[in-house]
């Protein structure tokens, strides 16, 4: 089992707060030393136990520790970088969280003109509809998948030691290029969230939307679940996804055109066949199938 | 309590089977003759006691009848009313369940030149991702919100006796126009689950659907729920309530129009905004909030 001295947690928000949780938990790291840009997120975690001690600086969070997760809002990426140009040493472990992997590659390029050989890009597949440190969950990762990015510069021991680490907090990791990466995200999770948002914005701007709300049952709940996730954070995938978000867009405009023209059309026989494809690929999907079996 | 000597529920699949079984334990009727256009679904009625008798045509079920549940696809309603027309006493009660209303009270009308005065056009709000008869449930409408419609030719003491069956088996009723009932479930259940369709069939029709299919997660899995639904159900809807859903989905194209411009443009603050307005209205909505008061 590996095992890290000291974990430097850089922002102290749900999923680091969790992640900090879970490798304390599990033997993982011994101690957490955390940095949050708003102090008062910074003393809840010590409250909660998450972090041991409160770093008054993001370098001062990284210097003694051998494991460092950048937690923060993925546009937060290169000021992080920034700040720990003259402390990063050759060992340590550094992660992160984002739901791009693009843009924080880039951004950490450009904050130290070359990618770090021993920063691994991670995507944990996990979260709430809540936000924040109070939320902060030691089973978050439990049983989700985790997404590594590695690029050719990465070391392929640190790629290795990020697997083990991830996987010592029960996720389950898939290796694959940021650019893979991003398309899939795109595909699966960002373009749904667009439309959700593009949905509900839609309902609300009509004059009959308080009848909308209390006549809306479960598929709605379901379909516009999504609709309510943090605009910060989102805000941060929609404009750093944004070429392979609209390419899915354009994908999902061009279905959406067939069942219409059908529809005006009057063309039963065709609206029948485009439902029951959707249908079947539908029917026929379980989540983490390859995970469960 | 209003009680009936028995039902003739013409049409036994998930919905009727459902009323079936409630209004039979409810003590609302006393027996029930069932016809199904499938004889395996008549029969399957009778052995798990759904119907007490099976009747070999929609005339039959009808007679001796003093309630009437039509529970088929509403493409079908035409050819009930059609079938009933020399059958139909003033007294019995004729209900339904389709889920648009100005298309049923259409084929009724044609069917018999006129509307019947004691057909009371009822839309309950209930399912269930499975549909057909073996999956009755005689819960299924518990707690569960029923819209009547009728019109200004219906019985004001048949639109009382129809509240009155629904409120018996558990419903909440509530009446309005059958316009208003199909502007309002265009918006908030026929137009998402276009949304819904054309969104899996984007994602079907890619080269790399396989992997979306791996990486997809909870937010997809919510959103997409409802593009599993039923073919020919949803074929009936989409059909039947197509100008009033063509117009959701034209104020929904403009709302995802605002978003993909603020990224096009990187305005990162409209995006935000944007999604702010989501958010909040999506986390301030509760299902059945004057329900659950």
């Amino acid at each position: 089992m590996k095992t890290f001295k000291q974990l430097g947690l850089i922002g102290c928000g749900l999923m680091g707060g969790s992640f900090a949780l879970a490798a304390k938990k599990s033997g993982l790291v011994e101690s957490v030393v955390g940095y949050s840009k708003s102090p008062q997120n910074g003393d809840l975690a010590k409250s909660m136990g998450v972090v041991d001690v409160v770093a008054a600086s993001i370098l001062q969070a990284a210097m003694g520790s051998d494991l460092i997760l950048i937690s923060v809002p993925t546009t937060a990426t290169f000021e992080v970088f920034k700040a720990l140009q003259f402390g990063l040493s050759a060992d340590v472990l550094i992660l992160d969280v984002g739901s791009t992997k693009q843009s924080v590659i880039e951004a950490a390029t450009k904050a130290l003109g070359t990618l770090p050989p021993n920063f691994v890009p991670s995507h944990p597949i996990a979260g709430k509809e809540q936000s924040g440190i109070e939320h902060a969950d030691g089973a978050l990762y439990a049983d989700k998948r985790v997404i590594l990015t590695p690029t050719s510069q990465t070391n392929a021991h640190h790629t290795q030691m990020a697997q083990q680490v991830w996987q010592q907090i029960g996720s389950h990791v898939s290796v694959m290029s940021a650019s893979q990466h991003d398309a899939i995200f795109a595909a699966v999770s960002h373009a749904p969230h667009l439309l959700a948002f593009a949905f509900v914005n839609g309902l609300s701007s009509q004059s009959q939307a308080a009848e909308f709300w209390q006549f809306a049952g479960p598929g709605f709940r379901d379909f516009s679940r999504i609709a309510a996730s943090d605009p910060d954070v989102w805000r941060d995938i929609l404009m750093t996804n944004t070429a392979q978000i609209l390419s899915q867009i354009k994908s999902f405009k061009s279905s959406l055109s067939h069942l219409e023209a059908a529809m005006i059309q009057g063309d039963s026989a065709s609206v029948k066949t485009l439902i029951t494809k959707s249908s079947q690929a539908r029917q026929g999907w379980l989540m983490n199938r390859d995970i469960k079996a």
